[in-house]
């Protein structure tokens, strides 16, 4: 019933019955309950205006080969998180455009181009080890048509690498920041900008680390305002934020 | 502004007026970034754009009135969360406009009137307890600029009353969403929507809420993404997180 | 029948065919209750109705192939928990009956047709991830007898999935609903519905999941009344008791 | 009745008495599910079955009166919880049918008779600090209309006790198990029986109970199938889900 | 004696003085162990051997009363544990002969001599803090009829203080140890002698004691073998094992 | 020094100047300080009076060997606990006598016939995933001299197996429990009898036992005093503890 | 002087002034290690090198004010932390010099002047809240005779305050840093100087701090190495240590 | 030299020499503090006053070669820690002065000899299982030029092997205490001295250990003060700050 009502109204449209306008203005504001799409995620990615994402994690090669396909089958890009070049290979077969970004551990195919965002995001990283978080996040939001800047190896026990790039990071929209061990990178960006900051706690330290626990507590705790924190290790979930956030803005500060 | 006092004091330097070791005095005992103001709030809240707040909980009333008095004798605004009546009747004696916002034990000093931010902020309350914290959040928007839609009481028990709101929340920018218990209301309303959802869980709840750590892991775990997280009970934090992100956004959606 | 046996033996006493002494000997290796079978497990399984279940985690294949072959020698059916294909394997050569059911890694024995239960079972997951929990849950009621119905990928970042399928679960005596993360699911079923949910909370998930616990605090402190909790991945435990709910229950409504 | 209230507005359409205009709009502000209440919380416990409760605490003896009367005056019956002498006597002066039961800290008006449940619900409590909570279960079970049957300071330190009550354990429908410090009773009962246990914990104990973790977690991992966990102290909620099994039960055996 | 009572209902069936009937019914009412008291407090400190104790946490001054009567109305002797002077003084209106122990925070009423256990406990207190669960140790093993040394202010930090006493300690047959904060006394005992260590945290210490925990963790992971371990505070359950062990020994060494 | 020292003594022995009773009575006084002997553990289990163990887990088995044979080759009796069937094939190549407990994980080597304790210990395991735990502390009970009774499989979920084993069990002058999930049984053992309890928690369970957290804070919390806790997992401990409450008891009751 | 002591001691028994057996029964109830005094606390401060200090909290001002007197009453030193105005009226009355410090919640009695330490000790503090925790670091220390540079408010929200002060800190020779909420200060400040830094987490913050773990637990994940902790709110621990490490520093660079 | 450099830089301006916008141009990108440097961690590692440090986990050996050839190709001297045999043969091969610590899992190139600190650093160890930590505080002091004096297997289970080696530690100018399971060592050690102590949990243990959270509460609850604790296993750290505190002192005592 609900596919047909769709196509009912891309008929008349069609027919001229229906002016473009109005069908997408109708679009827009299609019931969440009763619309119905096969593909649930074909539905969300819509929606919410970003394309679809696979979380690697947990699924066989095999499997995500097939979910691949089956998404850029329909001329939509498609973004593979936490992967490995065990499945790009596979993935490849089918798709040679698809592309593994290793340090981030994802495989992307970019069946089409992506729509740029308005804006730019800086992403900040304390130490090399949180780098597979940081790309994550940065591959993540180039897919999504942003513009990124990544200003990596910043972390607190060395405030002059950071003070060093402040400029560029003040002059971002958003600004997500990936840091493990104590987590104090997020309270001092946010201290030195007027921008929103998207905070991600990494699993890396040890000890009293406790898998992030430590830097995801101190992170909440943030005596700097305007920090919203995502979950451990999480620097897809930062990047789709920071992605949100972007949307509507007007054009970046030249 | 500081790029120029810093060449202005090299072109004295140039000129003879200041000598090299003077300079180099001035220059070390300058804060790094901005260059300095002898009123450490004042200098943050101008340099990250909104007006002067104070955190009541812990200060005497009186320490709280002569805190606001000496705000407001600058003739900026000023919010006090965390307070009480009784802190409202001191400060009202010197302020005859300062207003106490009751569920929100807020208070607040219009000195002068908000510069309007862009675009509208939902903010969504789970249950009737976590008013307090909503409300901090609602005042808090309010006296940074921004317009506000209250949207209390769509707790996920009773999904109807949340879809009811369902396209009031999906017209607003950036959707505040504050949830004690089981914290599921972000999940949910994330899931409508495609703005930023900034989740705020409460400590609302008892035996295994362990004081809101419930609504915390069930916010940083959202199956959903587009959410941010602040601490817990903290409508504060939220509400400034929003307000960076109405910043710069083109206006809102007619 | 157990009384009976207790007078039987009594009767013997009066008789004289036992004396006191015998007697003595053998209530006080008489099983409390309900006087006893040398093998517990039968006993156990007997004495609370469903056949008996063998957890195989933790025992190597050659002990669970022989506890199976124990219990089915005697004719009854047998379900084994958290077990794998190379267990089915070593079993179907003694029994070629025995089934493997890959996703929810359990093998069952089917010496007999179960005894069919009155009344529905709604099983619900959230994601696909929680499939191994939720078809623990639905190969165990099956198994008991139990009419199922599984209502998967219905998780609330995706609110049409779930309404879309909101009247089977309404007319579902007993609704067991699986999901890890947030946890939010079991809260917006009970809300919809006025039968008991059985809640089980699964591993799934990274970072502050805490494998499990994020989703387990969530399920404990559900805004609706209704949810009864069971452990982290405990499908088995929750068709167990969706089962003995079920029981004495009138047939379902038509 | 509800969807005879639908039905009654489509005929008037039919009739002509509402026009379509109308009744669009009218169905449009209707809750989601069935059709809708102003009163939302009305609408909830007629939904759901039973009738209206009020979580007292964190209210002031004000507000529980207020909301006792509005719901009073709709002639339906109210239950309050976690509630005090003190709003008893304020309620009692308008109703003065109110009742107050102070072990169990809650406050009944009765304007009608219950609608009696099916089967029998055992209520076991492991001592005498766990009365509040199981008091909390059987007023709540009481005023729902089901039998209740209290077995109280069994706990398993006087096993003898314990055994003593088993056949009337057995002969319930429903076992509600109240128990804090180690919160080995709901595992010792769903032992013995065949019907379902709603186990909860409560915060007794000192030390390393931590305020009722060290029972909730004992129950989470109980070794006896059948047994469902609700929040510790959470007596009204098991009392809910015990009603809810009842509902549907053919009548207790004789 | 139970055995011997069964026996003899047994041969009354024989001898057809009970019917098989009644001797089911009476069997299955039996308690199972002992046959049963009706007064279970009376019947439990019968069968352990120690006379009767009273948590008084929680009950008012007029529960305590009440039971405290009861009890020794029957000859008995009590100890009340965790109570006030205020509690003595309307306990000592009946009873004069009750006795408060302040620092302790216990209540006795001696009716009889305690029965002299054999041996000697010594009870170690690592801090002046540590003394009221020192002292309630104290007091109720001497109520059990122990001999008591009490070593205090022996903490780890002042190793020459715990020496000087060794030669003591090692006398003993049980020794209680009783420490907060970083509880290390008990792996340093018990490293000194060859006799059972009972270990006793205590939630004494501040920030990261987290109320007994850290001292709790610490005994549990002695170093040194031959340490149980009781609940936070629990100077009652320590000196109630050293009781237990000190039964059934030979007199203590010369 | 100190080796001079005892040399001197028992030069003055040899001498008839110092009579073997006095330097026996002046070695069981031998200040701990100064004593001095080369191999520590020599000398700790002399003091204390059992023979050596060796904790097998991360030592590899050249070290372990190493370790035994210098132990064996004094003539004392050795145990290596969490060891390995390959560590025993080491050990065996020069002690044919060292004996393999599978179950237990542990190794023994008799030199010499224990020194037999007085009294019996039962240990009882709630379940047969219990059982490495349990023989731990069997074989240590055994290997230090002491009659076992294993009462296995005796979990609180069937109260009949426990019940038909309680004479056994109250016969015992100490008894070790060992069980993980809920740890419900120490309470019900030590509630049935009035001899000292060594409770070991084990890390069997899944989900919400959180490795053994959940049984260690239920024994922690027993209702029933009487009960003495030691590590998760620990039957060496629980063993050498009820060893160490054997040693001076006077023999079994008969 | 009490190797002196010990020497006079030995020097007496060689003139026979003291007998070998008065000078072995006194070397007997000397402490063990060197040589001791009646009064254990005079002992350990003087052994330690500082004066002595009282732990108030939970004490009586009774009790408070009688331990000064005794130890002022010997000419030394005393203060005494977590105490009250109240106590300070107290104490007055016999000692006139005492003096209440409000902000560190100290008070001191200054019998005799500090034994001034070489060096300087920096005490940082991020917020204002955290004060009474920096000012009992900074009365301790200077109670010591340390020269203490308070560096207060400089928390990493507002970078450029604490840039401002960066010359100052490294200038001294141990540095405390006192902060609550996310604990971010002393990784920042570590990586700025090139001496020690005691790091004091405190308990200011609300929600996900849990009292100070947060804290505590960046802190312990300094990814600035030099860095020890000690516990949550501990000023007094921290300036002891800064204290002990200023000792047999070389005198302060000029 | 900073201040010089900045000097000429203004003296050059005065010059005419650089124009200030050069000058602004270069004071804008030089490092905060004073200096430079291209490669960041040399110049910390000059700042701070310590040769390089590369943490070996988590980084490939072919990584840690080409890191440590670079450092070391500046004539520096390099420390790995957390590294092994495998990448010790990558390093020799270009660098055979490479020496590999099995026990501390470190490896250093000694390019110079190291700057010798005054004083000494006692290092001890509770038991065999923590020396991997302790050698790696060993390795790493010895490799920053401090004095080290090993003091292994000092467990407070056996108080005379540590008190045999009380003198040795008393006289070191910095203790570093490394301990698991219980963790008492530290305040056992820092009770007998006065010289600060550095402590240090290690992840030994099992059970209620919970990988090091015992020993590191117990260790910040320390009844002794002058512990400062670092994180669990950071052996590293703890000498690194031992330097830190030996920098600047006196010679040590003769």
């Amino acid at each position: 019933m609900d596919p047909r009502s769709l196509k009912e109204l891309l008929e008349k449209v069609k027919e001229g019955a229906v002016t473009p306008e109005e069908a997408a203005a109708r679009l827009a504001t299609l019931p969440y309950e009763d619309l119905g799409f096969a593909k649930v995620d074909h539905h969300r990615a819509l929606r919410r205006g970003f394309p679809e994402t696979v979380f690697g994690a947990g699924k066989t090669p095999e499997q995500i080969a097939a979910i691949v396909e089956r998404i850029a089958a329909q001329g939509q890009r498609v973004l593979v998180t936490r992967t490995s070049a065990e499945v790009h290979q596979m993935v490849a077969q089918a798709r040679p455009e698809a592309r593994f970004h290793a340090e981030a551990r994802c495989l992307t195919v970019e069946t089409a181009p992506a729509h740029a965002l308005p804006g730019r995001i800086a992403i900040c990283a304390a130490g090399t080890s949180d780098l597979p978080v940081a790309e994550e996040a940065a591959v993540t939001a180039t897919f999504h048509g942003a513009t990124v800047e990544r200003i990596y190896d910043v972390g607190v026990a060395g405030l002059h690498r950071l003070l060093d790039r402040a400029e560029t990071i003040r002059q971002a929209d958003v600004v997500v920041v990936v840091a493990g061990m104590e987590g104090a990178l997020p309270s001092v960006v946010a201290g030195l900008i007027d921008s929103p900051v998207v905070a991600v706690p990494t699993s890396v330290g040890y000890g009293a680390a406790f898998h992030g626990l430590a830097a995801l507590l101190a992170m909440l705790n943030s005596c700097s305002s305007g920090v919203g924190v995502v979950n451990i290790d999480n620097g897809f979930g930062a990047a789709h934020l920071a992605c949100l956030i972007l949307r509507g803005r007007v054009p970046p500060r030249p």
